[in-house]
């Protein structure tokens, strides 16, 4: 039995995937169009956070290049505007981390090849689909774009949008100061966007993300379609603008004249994103198996921070699968999706129910958050759980769900807590 | 928040569910339309063996009435007939028990009695729908009889057969002596059928089920149509006359004086079992869910000895989940079937696989059995693992799998075995 992998994209999946393989000897080829330079010059690819799970396999993987000491932040402030404002925070167990994806990525591809991964640099086309397929026992496509990431149908029992949720604009600030305890601040402003603040490495030290989730419609969609590069003055005022106006929290730690995009007019991102799963695997013509990880198997809005988490999930599993079986078969697929499939599916419905409740506010979801701002082990749970999608499900799935998980007995907990 | 569970079908599964529930503290009726007394008395419904996994869970019910070291067995030895017959034995890591269920579930019955369970003798009708679902917040239906049986719609993917593929005859025996260690026999005749002889503890104490799997339209499937109560001394010689030449590993210790049904004419059965997987639940008019558990949710043919083990497994993965959870929704169901769906879809397939196999006799099934044969390792592993059929399955899924199964490298198990 040979074990040859080939990757077909170099984002968090398709990396962590190669250098989880390449620990375990197996032979792995990364296929990608840009080369570590090329990636580190680019424009921001977003601004991801890695919660404690995902940097805990990291570390497992040799990848304790940005401790979260230096690094890392502590748990979340949460702001929720209107006219009597509510503000709150919630621990995490084990810090969480913001990271530039043109740091990580460049240094991810450099560990990959030292320990003997391979990575080719070019643009696959429909020829290379019998070629690749012939080539390796198993393809692993993490990336949507291209000959590959075209292949994967949608699974309409689980995208029930067919367009953007929220218009985003997205980037990396320095004139921010950060809060004496590193936090995210994560911001509602109701009827008008949501806003997450995140402590974020760049290439010049700490700054700042901000994620703008703008309801379309609102006053704030104006930030997804002003261009910093015609006028950058006049884009930083009106961010600023905004700021004060929906985002207090985050303005009143502002530095008018420091103030800008970090390092400069790349820095920012606009667009939005369709939440969509897709399915999780092609079978190729020659009986091999195209298996979906990461992004091009499930895409969600970033409003909560899972796509990261979930595509370094899913890359471990995958791994240790790949590397206890031999055959790489329907019965394969079959059982990477049964581990990964309630993880991934639950950042997709946690995430998409709460781009609704955002919406409008109903009066359940109201009472849950008045509840998490009086009792702070409810808030550092539901703060911690930004780990663990699939237990935020558990509590949204049902109405009934809310009230049930809002007045459990966590005696026990709190015992083996104090224990 | 309440949990009042109603499980309707007094069988392994809604016994074994019941009994969980009490431990935890959780009210639990079982509905059946037979006392104790009835069903002690009544005709042998099977002769299912419970593996050691079955048993663990058992004793932790308190089920610890018939010990494996007085009445389990260890291990299987098998025996392929043809021109040159083949035999071997593999040894289980802990013993399996044959137990009479007419002895099992009257006691089960008594300990959940015993425990503060309450169970209504009758027959449920159409009217008892709604009134059960407004009494209740979950119902489990444990049986495929009656109203609430007939709920649940055939799982098309996972139902390939419409018929029986065995024709079987099912009885307790008396008049053979078990071997010095006690095992099971589980013996192929090429192209007529299968007979399974198992340790079995009834009413006078140990005596032997043998589960004839005749093939239909081969010479044996007489042994499903023969009446013993038209004529048992013919019955019984005919009986012995096809053990002779079909399975003699078990005929050379049969007494022909002794030889007859262990506790009279209702100690067989015969007829057949089509193979079925059912939807896993249904929602009621007023929203409450009806899960299937155990047979009514996956049937198999009991030559494998998965049918109980499979009821148990799910069950208790149940009685967990009702345990921890406060809401039962869909949701609930998903994270139920996420955690059984494995282990029944891989029996079902396993068995389904298996009479395939030997109703043909394929050469590559032929040599594995063959490389058993020569390999004891494999032959114990092979044995051990009629606790775990997913991993069965994981052997036959693909051609492929079955040689990379024979030649992997089992060093680590051996060490750890050995250590």
């Amino acid at each position: 039995m040979t074990k040859r992998i080939g990757i077909i994209g170099a984002g968090t999946a398709g990396l962590q995937l190669g250098l989880y393989l390449r620990q375990h000897d197996i032979e792995a080829t990364i296929f990608t169009d840009r080369t570590p330079e090329e990636y580190a010059s680019s424009r921001l690819p977003n601004t991801v956070a890695h919660h404690a799970v995902t940097v805990k396999r990291e570390k497992a993987l040799g990848l304790d290049h940005w401790s979260t000491d230096d690094y890392g932040y502590f748990g979340h402030h949460y702001y929720l505007g209107g006219p009597e404002p509510l503000t709150f925070y919630g621990d995490y167990e084990a810090p969480s981390r913001g990271l530039d994806y043109r740091i990580y990525h460049p240094r991810l591809m450099e560990d990959f090849v030292n320990q003997g991964g391979k990575i080719e640099y070019r643009t696959l086309d429909d020829d290379d689909v019998p070629k690749l397929s012939a080539q390796f026992d198993l393809l692993v496509v993490c990336t949507g774009k291209g000959t590959f990431g075209r292949m994967f149908a949608r699974d309409v029992a689980h995208s029930p949008h067919d367009k953007p949720q929220r218009a985003l604009c997205v980037g990396v600030f320095k004139g921010i100061s950060q809060l004496p305890t590193r936090a995210v601040v994560w911001s509602a402003s109701p009827g008008a966007g949501e806003m997450i603040e995140i402590p974020f490495l760049t290439f010049g030290g700490m700054a700042s993300a901000l994620v703008f989730e703008n309801h379309i419609g609102s006053d704030l969609e104006v930030l997804r379609h002003t261009r910093y590069d015609e006028d950058p003055k006049a884009f930083i005022k009106l961010t600023l603008d905004k700021l004060r106006t929906h985002y207090p929290m985050t303005a009143e730690r502002v530095d008018e004249s420091e103030f800008d995009l970090a390092n400069g007019p790349l820095d920012i991102l606009q667009g939005g994103v369709v939440p969509i799963v897709r399915e999780t695997h092609v079978t190729l013509d020659d009986g091999t198996i195209a298996l979906a990880l990461g992004d091009v198997h499930a895409t969600v809005d970033p409003v909560l921070g899972q796509g990261g988490n979930m595509a370094s999930h899913a890359a471990w599993i995958l791994g240790e699968e790949i590397a206890a079986q031999d055959v790489f078969d329907g019965r394969f697929v079959e059982v990477v999706d049964a581990r990964r499939r309630d993880r991934v599916l639950a950042a997709t419905r946690w995430t998409n129910f709460m781009l609704q409740m955002l919406d409008t506010l109903p009066p359940e979801f109201q009472a849950f958050i008045g509840a998490l701002s009086q009792n702070r082990t409810l808030a550092d749970e539901f703060t911690d759980n930004f780990n663990f999608p699939e237990r935020q499900w558990d509590v949204f799935a049902h109405p009934e769900r809310i009230g049930a998980w809002l007045s459990k007995d966590r005696t026990a907990r709190e015992l083996v807590a104090a224990g």
